[in-house]
């Protein structure tokens, strides 16, 4: 009799090795951290005396789930929002908050409660890619887990580095940090092409073949992304990551959905570990990766849950069925992907797919014994049929869920032992990621309610003047034809000239409290003047309104931004009660008048009810009593134009009934 | 202070109603079987009293589910086959299955084991269509839920009913056996237009009119359904429904995953409920039902599980879950189906689907109390977030999931509470589930194991004659012309004469005990004869071999059967360890020779290393004396022919290398 630390007996010891062995009446015998030895139970109970012997009758003894592609801490943003555009999801939501929000704590806190469920749902390996990588690195060993951590570098800042340069030096300082870690492999992970530069890719594989880590990234993920590289660069994203040295050492992929033939090939040829996220990858309307495809092509084929800000959870028995059954509703074949090769896909494959295969995804002699012990036969799982052969697998991938997962260990230790979790506090950290929910919580509450805090949590945002006084009158072409002749007699200098088509899209709430939002396009249409038009976008608070004879004078705050986004963006962003467009045409001077500035203004309004033309006089400034005497001063210069207090229009172009 | 019987207090109450109203801390009053009030909970608590207080801190309140299409009682039939072509599932596992093994205590346990799954997934309320329904109807009650409950009709012999008049019979008698039942709604369920006829439609609705229950059916399921019925009838199953009246009152449609734009306006005008089955459309590869469109399009749409058999599961949130995820996948829009939408598939739309939207699907005083409460923020669905109104759902539909369900009620009445069970006695249901799967374990592995078993679970063989005897040689072109020459000498009668192709297809085993199968296309090419080619499936089962001087005596059982499918059914279905083809030009005489009937066969082998020409003189026999003195007779007929023993070939072509 041989002694060995721990037996798990009487399970369906499902092996998931090259000859696909089942023992239904199965053990597995374990020493230290690794695997001794596999087989019938009767076998192993004669052969082995173990210090630990577990009875899993009525379970299957199954490999620990490799994640091959997630971002744990964003647990912590799981629910923040759903059902929106990528851009209003990741600039409206994910960048704001991440940015303010994202430091140590967070992305410790948010990966012991990824640990947590991760671990109750079988999975012993995950492959993150986040910041402040050190923190999940920390959650991950001190939760007994195996992984995979890629410190994120792109060239956009980060909530842990100002620059990509920084982002390199954290990368490598991460690395040498943690390297020779038995079960966390730190790397660094450039985020994307289309976010990084060939630089970062370089740099970041010549630190990979350094410490012989492999090199995490995103490739391929959206259609739109696959357009955009070829446009650029004229290859697909796949073809460039090569090109830049992505594949020169080992390379994790994250999604592929839209690999070509031709990335296929290449694919298959340099060794890389490809990683859809059929969850994520649907959520997200980013399409349906070609698995069975794949699968064919004997690629190095993974699964992840993504972050859980796009999932929502990170649950691989829900990846491993929809890689089941996806590639059955769409090919109309139901024998498509068969429940055995989904499994694979968090085992076996997708130990080759983070280039881990010698050390887990099987159960085998000399392999570190992760393992996860799940019950069958409950409600949902039950009966059990046992005729054919591959039936085992029909139960795991068709009937088996998380919460059926009774017993986890990694190298050899349970972290999971009769379903209650041995290396975290599950109340403790529930709490405290309620308590930084809680702050982000609050701050997009206010936010929400707030549009000047909406929109600064989009950037670029810069003050105006408090003051306008402003004098609108509605006039006809000979006035109009007057107006233009007055500003060349003496006492007016005319400082700009110019003319324009501006398209204005006004949002507004019903609650005018609010303020409202101007979204405008403005065309310059004089000889010579620049092509490009112009996008801003303007938050004009609610004014106090002061009316004269021959003026208003507003006292509102107004704030401007470069409109770089859409309009449709900016919609599903600030979610307005009403919209209203204005186009109009605008001839426009800017004077100088007794050394006071002003905008001269001749418009007409196209397809609207009142389309003028209208002359408009305003000016701003910080100073109410400068402001006064700008509202004196408007009333000169409208004697002088020849406009009547008769023709005056006290409302804004927005205000006026169309 | 009212009082009432039940109150539901702080959580937060989805309503679902037409103004979504959600109470963040809310509370739902009930009396007797209704819902009494609906509102935020100090508000309640101070207008009413409750016998019974439930405190639902950290939970959902929301309506109970409705699975709007199942087939219950094949919960005993889950995990039984996976991964199949849908002709392999059903012709060769469902149907010998189900023929064999349904009968009223199938029926009520597997209802039983499905009530116990659902009523742990949050589910209320289901529709069925089954045999023996009024067995589903009988647990079901048992188990206090709701349910409609269709007996099915078909033209082909079913479980119960030999003949669809049988079958109409025993639909009468159910309803009227169960009609007026609070809760039951026993109705009819035509299976589908492809199994069944006109008068099954028609007196299906006349008598669901009758009774006022609404009518259940399959259609449109796949596009292969869609393509037949457009060559059988010139219109889509969804108009041929109509014009065989099934809409001439409620009813109920199951999948219509192809439906066409003319198809949906029609089951809008109809007031059709409509029911995609997520998983099972996707398990049985039949597609991606256009589940956003029909939403656009008004329809009452609802969501079902299908049959466990097929899915392999009862979990409305999973079918929640995949109503949300698929059409972003599918359309690229992120925003294509939210998770509000999504949720009411199976709370307020589904009431609708199923014309029960008067009685249930949301959370309204006067409706019944059929209401599900849901743990949120444990670790797969924490943290929460509060500062957007539709984050409930975001939590509900992509962070819960069925194992989340606390409590559940119908008609006021807890079924489950606090996660126990109370209507349903769980171990004793899977004790008895196992029960009658292992009787179906144990016909499967002997059928498995036993070809002879795997055939007539097919149908329609007949055994021939045990003992065959058979002499083979190989001749030349001068000989061959010599046989038939000599077969117009006196001594031999010719009885028939044909010239043939055979295409036969070998199933060898590596265990030669198990027999072989050939699957045999013949095709006659003499002027004249039938155009069509024949088809026949022959079982050879292991042969006792006698060797004599001139020909060999078979001993073996020989079972053939029109082969009705195709040769890729039968790979898949008797899965083969090698397939062997066997091409050959047969010119074929039967004939008497001293009152003794043999076949005398010229063939030659087409693509093969040993064409041929062979000679072959075969007679078969039910009588080893018989078969012995043919023996004698074939070495008289080879003489006569010219034969040399020299010239004899003691392998049967399929053990000829090629």
């Amino acid at each position: 009799m041989i002694e060995v630390d721990l037996l798990l007996v009487h399970g369906a010891v499902v092996t998931m090795d090259a000859a696909a062995r089942v023992f239904l009446d199965g053990a597995v015998a374990i020493h230290g951290r690794e695997i001794v030895a596999v087989g019938p139970a009767d076998e192993l109970t004669t052969r082995f005396v173990a210090r630990d012997t577990v009875d899993c009758r009525g379970c299957a003894i199954i490999p620990g789930l490799i994640n091959a592609h997630a971002h744990v801490p964003m647990s912590l943003l799981r629910g923040l929002v759903a059902d929106q555009q990528l851009d209003v999801w990741l600039f409206g939501y994910m960048f704001p908050v991440e940015s303010r929000f994202v430091d140590r704590e967070f992305v410790f806190t948010g990966t012991q409660l990824s640990c947590a469920e991760m671990i109750r749902g079988g999975t012993t390996t995950f492959v993150d890619m986040y910041y402040f990588e050190e923190e999940v690195a920390r959650a991950a060993d001190l939760a007994g887990m195996r992984a995979i951590c890629g410190q994120t570098v792109m060239r956009l800042p980060t909530p842990d580095a100002a620059s990509f340069d920084e982002g390199l030096d954290r990368a490598r300082a991460f690395i040498e940090q943690w390297h020779g870690h038995d079960r966390i492999i730190p790397t660094i992970a450039p985020h994307a092409p289309y976010t990084c530069t060939d630089t970062i890719y370089r740099e970041a594989m010549a630190l990979c073949r350094r410490y012989a880590v492999p090199l995490v990234t995103h490739l391929s993920e959206t259609e739109r992304e696959v357009d955009e590289s070829r446009a650029e660069r004229e290859v697909t994203p796949i073809r460039y990551a090569k090109r830049v040295g992505a594949f020169d050492g080992k390379c994790i992929a994250a999604h592929c959905v839209h690999a070509t033939e031709d990335d296929i090939r290449l694919l298959r040829e340099q060794h890389v570990g490809v990683v859809p996220c059929p969850s994520s990858n649907l959520k997200l309307a980013s399409g349906i990766a070609p698995i069975r495809r794949f699968i064919e092509a004997n690629l190095r084929l993974g699964l992840g849950t993504d972050g859980p800000a796009s999932n929502d959870d990170q649950d691989m028995f829900t990846e491993v069925h929809l890689a089941a059954l996806l590639p059955k509703g769409v090919s109309g074949d139901p024998t498509a992907v068969p429940a055995r090769d989904a499994l694979a896909l968090a085992t076996s494959s997708g130990a080759r797919a983070i280039h881990l295969d010698h050390v887990i995804g099987s159960l085998e002699p000399g392999k570190r014994a992760d393992i996860a012990v799940v019950v069958l036969g409950r409600l949902h799982s039950a009966p059990r049929y046992h005729y054919a052969p591959d039936a085992i697998y029909s139960h795991l991938v068709y009937g088996a869920r998380s919460a059926d997962v009774r017993d986890v260990l990694v190298d050899g230790r349970f972290l999971l032992r009769d379903h209650a979790l041995l290396t975290i506090n599950e109340d403790d950290v529930l709490y405290r990621a309620q308590a930084i929910a809680n702050r982000i919580d609050s701050f997009l509450a206010e936010r929400e309610d707030n549009l000047l805090d909406k929109i600064l949590a989009i950037g670029g945002v810069q003050q105006s003047e408090i003051f306008e006084v402003q004098a609108k009158a509605l006039i006809d072409a000979r006035q109009a034809e007057q107006v233009v002749h007055s500003l060349t007699e003496p006492g007016i200098t005319v400082t700009k000239a110019s003319e324009r088509t501006q398209y204005d899209t006004y949002f507004v709430w019903d609650d005018e409290g609010r303020g409202r939002i101007r979204i405008r396009e403005d065309h310059r249409t004089d000889p010579g003047a620049r092509a490009e038009p112009k996008y801003t976008i303007t938050l004009i608070s609610p004014a106090l309104r002061g009316e004269y004879q021959m003026a208003i004078l507003f006292g509102r705050a107004r704030y401007t931004a470069p409109a770089d986004r859409t309009l449709r963006f900016y919609r599903e962003y600030f979610q307005p009660d009403r919209v209203i467009d204005i186009e109009k045409r605008r001839r426009r001077w800017r004077i100088l008048y007794r050394d006071a500035d002003f905008a001269v203004n001749l418009d007409t309004l196209a397809g609207h009810g009142h389309p003028g033309p209208y002359l408009e006089i305003k000016s701003r400034t910080w100073s109410r009593k400068d402001a006064e005497h700008k509202v004196e001063l408007i009333g000169e210069l409208l004697a002088r134009f020849g406009v009547p207090e008769s023709a005056l229009v006290r409302q804004e172009y927005v205000e006026l009934e169309r």
